[in-house]
Formats: C-alpha cells, sequence, structure tokens
C-alpha cells in the first residue's frame, strides 16, 4: 500500500519547470502581436496617407494592445502556477492557437464594425484561457507557488488570486452577453478591460509623484504577486522584447524575397541578359533594407545595453517597454512607405517623416524606462549605472542617440526639400558608427577624468 | 598611474555575459531558415505538383540548410567566444544583417544558376563572417573561453582553432575565386563546404558502429570544443527549435488574414448582409488552419518533452534535429498545398499524402534522436528515462505516435478515395486527445505493474 502511495506520488511529482514552455508562448505572442503590421487590409488607398495610416496603424495598434495585454495576463498566471506537467502543456497550446486567431479576429472587427461575431471571438478566448488554464492549475496544487503551497491559509489565497484572475474573464463574460443586446455597450466594456491596467498604473504613479510614495498595507504585501507594482519576470519581457525585434528585422527580407527576383526572360530582353544592371534597378530597395536592419538591430543594442544593468523590471517599465515595442513594431510599415513613392515626390519625404516619428518615438520611450528605473535606481539598476555610475554617462548617451538622430533628420527633411529616401537609409547605416564614437569619447572622457584625478592627487 | 591601470582594466572589465545576444541570434536565424518556405517563387504550377515541389522544396532545403551551417558556425565561434563587449555586439548585428540576406541570394541563384552574383554574395557573408569576428575576439583575449585564457600553451591553442575555424572562409574564398574562371566547380566547393560536415560526422559514426568506438587520443582530447564529437549547447539547440516552431505556427494566421477577410460590398450583394453566413465559406480553411496548427503545435511538445530528458546534446543528435526540423519548416507548404484545391480531386489526395510524409519524416527523425540517445543513455539522458525506466515507456510512444499516424493516414488516402482535406484536418484536431489517452494507459499500466508488484510481494 505504502508502495502504491509512493508511485501516485511520483506519478504528481513528474512535473516540468515551465521555463521553455513560457520562451515558447512568448516567442508566438510577439510574433503575433507584429505580424499584422504588414497585413492590414490596403484597400489601394496610395493617393491618401492619411486614409491608409488610420486604418492601418488603427488595426495594428489595437491587436498590440490587446495582445500584450493576452501577454501580461499570461505573465501574471504563470507566477503562481510555477510548474507544469504534460496537460497543461497541451492546455496551453490550445490557448496560443486561440491567440494566434485573435489578429484575424481583429482584421474582422475593423472591417465590419457592427457585426458581433468578433466580439464574441474575442471574448470567448478570453474567457477559455482565464478560466480552463486557471481551473485546471487550482485542482493541482503542487503545480501552484510555493510561497502559495506552504501557506498556512491556503484556500483563502486561493479565493483571493481567483477573484483578481476572474476578473477579466468574467468582464468578457458580460461583454459578450451584452453585445447581443446593445453592441457599443460591449465595446465599453472591451476597452475597460484593455486601458483599466494602463490607465491605474498611469493614476497610481501620478498620485505617488504628488503626493509621495503610498504605504502598503502589510495586508497586501502577502499577495505580491498580485500588486499592481509587482515585479515583472525580466527574462519574459526579454524574450518577448527579442521576439519583436526578430520578426521586424525579418518581415522585411520578405518583401525583398518576394518582389525583387527579376525575370529571366526580361533580364533577357531588356539589359542583353546581365544580371547586375537588372539587380541595379533594385538598388535604393537593397539600400532601404540595409538602413531599416541597421535600425532595428540598434535599437535592439540599445534595449539588450538597458536591460542589462537592468536588475527588476517594474510594472510601469513593463508599460513603457510595451509602447516602445508598438513603435518598433510599426518600422516595417515605415520600411514600405519609403520605397513605394516615386522619389522626390511630396509623399516621399511625407514617408520619410513618418519612419522619423515612429524611429523617435520606439526611441523615447526606450529613454522613459531608464528615467523610470533611476526614479527608483535602488531597487531597478546595477551600482555601477546608478546616477554619477561608471557607466552612466554612456548609457544615457546610447539611449540618446536615436531620438536626437530622429528628430534631427524629422527637421531636416522640413528644411531640405532634397532630402530623399537613399539618404536617409545611408543615414540609417552610419548610425552604428556613430555609437562606436560615442563610446570612444565617453572612454576618452573617462580616461581624462582619470588623468586630472591622477595629476590633482 | 596605477590608477590609471585600474582605469583601464575596468575599461577591459566591461563585458558582457553573450547570452541574450545568442538567443537573439537563434531567433533571426531560425525564422529566415523557416520563412523562405512560403515565399519561392511560384511560377503558376498549378497543373503539376511535380514542378511545384522540385522547385518550392529544392530552393526551401537548401536554403534551410545553408542557414543551418552557419547557425552551427555560429556556435561554434561563440563556444570559443565567452563573453562580448559593445563592439562585438555590434559586429554579430552586421553578420546578422548578411544571414538574413542569405535567403534573397538563393532565389537568385535557383533563377540565374549560372550567374555568379548568388555564389560572390553568399561567399563574401561566410568570410566577413568566419574572419571579421574571429580576429576582432582574438584581438581580446579576455574575451576568450576561460579554458584558452589559463592555458600555459596560449598561442599554439589560438593558432590550433584559428586553423579550424578559417577552413570554411578559406574554402568559401577560394570558391569565389573559381567562380570567375569555371564556376560549376565553385558549385562543388560550396556543396563540400555544406555538406562535409554531415557526410564526416556518419562516416565516423558507421565506423564506429562497425569496428568499435575509436579511441581518442589525449592530445585531441585538450581541443574539446573542436572535436567532432563535442557537445552541443542544449540551450541554443532549444532556442533556434523554439523559433522554428515558432515561425511555422504563425506563418499560417498569415495567409488566413490575408485572403479570408470577405469584401463588406459582396457580403451585403450575396449574402444578404450576413457575414455570418459569408464566413461559412472559409469553413474548410479554419479547420486547415486549426489542424496545421495543432500539429505543429504537438511536435513542438514531443520535442520539448524530449529535450526535457536530454543532459547533453551530441553534435550527431543536432544533425537529426535540424533535419526534422527542416521538414518542420516544410508543414506551411502543406497547408497551403491541401487547402488550395478543389475538394475531392486527384490532387486533393496527393496534397493529403505529401502532408503525411512531412510529417512523419518530422516525427521520425525526432525518433532517431531519442534513439542515437538511448545509445550513448550515460552521458546523455536522465536516468528515470533511460532504457526500462520510469518515463522510457511515455516517451517512446509519444514520440512513436505521429510517425504511426501519418503511415496510417498515408495508406488511408491510397485506399479510400472518399478520404478529404477536411477528414484529414479533423484528424490531425483529434491527435492531443491521443497523447492524452496515451498518457493515462501508461499510467494505468504502470499502477498495474504496481499492483501486481505489491500483491506478487
Amino acid at each position: 500500500d505504502s508502495r502504491l502511495q509512493t508511485l501516485l506520488r511520483e506519478g504528481h511529482s513528474s512535473t516540468q519547470s515551465s521555463h521553455r514552455l513560457l520562451a515558447y508562448s512568448d516567442a508566438l505572442i510577439s510574433i503575433i502581436a507584429t505580424v499584422m503590421v504588414g497585413n492590414t487590409p490596403s484597400f489601394e488607398l496610395r493617393e491618401s496617407l492619411q486614409g491608409l495610416l488610420t486604418t492601418k496603424i488603427g488595426v495594428y495598434l489595437m491587436t498590440f494592445l490587446i495582445v500584450t495585454v493576452a501577454w501580461a495576463a499570461h505573465i501574471r498566471l504563470f507566477q503562481v502556477v510555477v510548474r507544469i506537467d504534460d496537460c497543461l502543456a497541451l492546455l496551453n497550446l490550445a490557448c496560443m492557437m486561440l491567440i494566434t486567431f485573435l489578429p484575424y479576429t481583429f482584421s474582422l472587427m475593423a472591417t465590419f464594425p457592427e457585426n458581433i461575431l468578433g466580439i464574441l471571438l474575442f471574448c470567448g478566448c478570453v474567457m477559455v484561457i482565464g478560466s480552463v488554464i486557471v481551473l485546471y492549475a487550482f485542482s493541482r496544487p503542487f503545480l501552484l507557488n510555493e510561497q502559495i503551497q506552504i501557506s498556512e491559509n491556503q484556500t483563502f489565497y486561493k479565493h483571493h488570486i481567483l477573484k483578481v484572475i476572474m476578473k477579466v474573464p468574467i468582464m468578457c463574460f458580460f461583454a459578450s452577453i451584452f453585445s447581443f443586446i446593445f453592441f457599443q455597450l460591449s465595446y465599453v466594456l472591451l476597452a475597460i478591460v484593455i486601458f483599466l491596467p494602463y490607465i491605474s498604473q498611469c493614476l497610481k504613479w501620478c498620485r505617488s509623484k504628488a503626493i509621495g510614495q503610498v504605504e502598503e498595507t502589510p495586508d497586501s504585501m502577502l499577495f505580491y504577486t498580485y500588486l499592481p507594482n509587482e515585479p515583472l519576470s525580466k527574462e519574459r519581457v526579454e524574450a518577448f522584447s527579442d521576439g519583436v525585434y526578430a520578426i521586424v528585422a525579418t518581415l522585411l527580407i520578405l518583401d525583398i524575397c518576394e518582389d525583387n527576383v527579376p525575370d529571366p526572360t526580361v533580364v533577357q530582353k531588356q539589359f542583353g541578359g546581365s544580371l547586375t544592371a537588372a539587380l541595379r534597378l533594385y538598388g535604393p530597395e537593397y539600400l532601404a533594407y540595409f538602413g531599416s536592419f541597421a535600425t532595428v538591430g540598434l535599437l535592439w543594442f540599445v534595449h539588450h545595453s538597458l536591460f542589462l544593468h537592468v536588475t527588476k523590471a517594474t510594472r510601469f517599465m513593463g508599460l513603457l517597454n510595451t509602447f516602445s515595442l508598438a513603435f518598433v513594431g510599426g518600422l516595417p510599415l515605415a520600411y514600405q512607405l519609403t520605397h513605394e513613392f516615386p522619389p522626390n515626390s511630396h509623399n516621399e519625404l511625407e514617408a520619410i517623416q513618418i519612419s522619423c516619428v515612429i524611429i523617435f518615438f520606439a526611441g523615447i520611450f526606450q529613454l522613459a524606462i531608464w528615467v523610470v528605473a533611476l526614479y527608483n535606481e535602488q531597487e531597478t539598476l546595477h551600482p555601477y549605472v546608478r546616477y554619477g555610475g561608471r557607466e552612466h554617462v554612456l548609457m544615457l548617451a546610447k539611449l540618446a542617440l536615436y531620438p536626437c538622430i530622429a528628430l534631427g533628420t524629422f527637421f531636416l527633411t522640413c528644411i531640405l526639400s532634397k532630402f530623399s529616401a537613399p539618404i536617409f537609409h545611408l543615414m540609417e547605416i552610419t548610425v552604428p558608427f556613430a555609437f562606436l564614437v560615442l563610446r570612444i569619447l565617453v572612454r576618452l572622457g573617462l580616461l581624462n577624468a582619470g588623468y586630472l584625478s591622477v595629476v590633482w592627487l
């Protein structure tokens, strides 16, 4: 009988670390969040940039935010559920299947705003994710966080956590019911679901700046994973960001491969069989590709340098990171725009300006992460990058580089009417050297400071 | 003066762990390796599947193998270079830019086989990667593996490693020179570069099986990172595989989003404004999507279960993993094929058979990894999954499930002419339940064995 018990216990203990499942989920979600940008219905709006922008960017940003909300819920859930078994892995994959379907739902909602099918699909998605996994995991206590397992008042904790987690699915349940009666109301409910964490986060931050740090009640400290200030899992933020940067960098080559392989018969007839001459036509496109890749790569590089120095990411830093990534995800759109219009047209300049705006905001939100981190530098930063630390100046310079360049280029396009896309892309390619120069300058500055202090002593 | 030295040393010590850089590189390379499958020139070959297959699959497989070779070289390099600084990170990004350009080079080579431009681009790529990063890293010894740093005969080691690493770039250098004189020869050289590791690996394995384990000379043991039997970094194999599975799973939704949003005017005219009726037309496509996602997700699940039990991956297991991934990358092609042809046509059955073949090989190579791991189970597997271990039967059942199902379906399509794509996709969706049933059966079997042994005692 004790042997049977051992076997049963062994069965229970055949759980796994959730690390790779989470990494895979991060990769899937980041791709899904970003991929919509190249894919929104285009409607042949070449003549008016404004019309193109409102539909394309609108659908893209909504999808990105929604998917990010789903990702945040996923993080929150797997901070409670720390181990998985086969069944939970399969359930998670089923959820991923539903999440990857969300962009399609959103395309439908954008084209048919009065139809409730999109709302129903979305709400169904959230309810399944929020309830099936939670209920399964809570029925097997050995999968949960140790803090919950060893706590004395286990059932009370569980109820509290369930209450926190189930809020969103319940709101979605009401939204799906209202969609049959009065569908505008369900849009309002969904907007609340999506923006509530952001709004409450901002309000909390503003209040804490205005009237000083609010003391946390010791009672809420126990539920640290369910406080809005709970630290995000730094690994998952990095994995999600890597996914976005990787897919954005490679979306570009897809366009190149699709459109820029010349037809053999055309090469034979028009270029006398010379492939090099035929490819010369695509020169600006290659330039655009390398320029855009350099920009995405360097924005990743800055992000990487920043998170190397961050020891703990707060919720607010995660929020700023999401905004930065949303703009990074818009870069393929900027790339499409800049190489789509005829050279020296008014639209080409407008497209360059849009690129500058996107790059500026992607960079400025990274800078904002740094500023917010400096506010709580004791908790969030390594000692040697804190204010006045050894690497502090270099980090600040790295973070300020892209916003400055984007702003400068924007004003250049206003002044110089000769400014063209090739010049813009050449500028993008030269930025890495600016980083190296920056590094040398800061090193020299440090050395000089060192010399001076040696001499002074 | 000692203060200056300290400053200099601090400058040197401002290096970083390469972990995230490698994860990002893995993500980029896996996307690039896979993304070509949806993208090869299509030539309007609808009437003949054979023609479609030879061009599409040919270009795809070549690109996948080439990119995998580049990835293997990247792994080998970063097993020597264990720390990075900013400059190396930027150099690595530049290399990634060149690697992401490789698929385009290959499309060019497929369309213009007699043109040397593709060869030159590819060779340039390899030479830059192989020489720039190596030379930079070797000029800064504090970036290298500790084993090299603390060794007595440092310069000798370095020369040996350089010789090993530089072989491929030098062959590419010759290939690019021969391309001007006699381009067929450069293709032969490139084929040697690509397939040499695979061939030598297979030969070595066959020989060791035929005449027993070859004793390794103690001299070569010192250069363990440059032996063909050196263990691969398990994390990087997992990261690369995750990237391939993630992009393959999400490539499918791109097709859905692009083609299956109905036009509002069409809905109004043909379906009397009923979106549900309009969407009903796309039913088979949704089914195909969910079926394919389930297959990709479960193949990932099997891979995840397998690598959970693997403690160390040998080169040969890595090779088998690459082959398995190459077939997984072909799944979007199978998806396109199965939902492209009219129902109940001869082509539809052929497309289903191709899907089965792809799934069969993807599964059988995963099984092969397991068999090879069992051969050296002391080194490569956790104790409780070794032959006869607790989880051994379950793991074997999991790995055998997909090859069996694919084989069974293949023969079903030969016998039943009524077999259609929707039935096939429904089968794909029911497979997860087969996994759960399998789990329960094996658990019951274990329990029974437990009972029996209890009774018997």
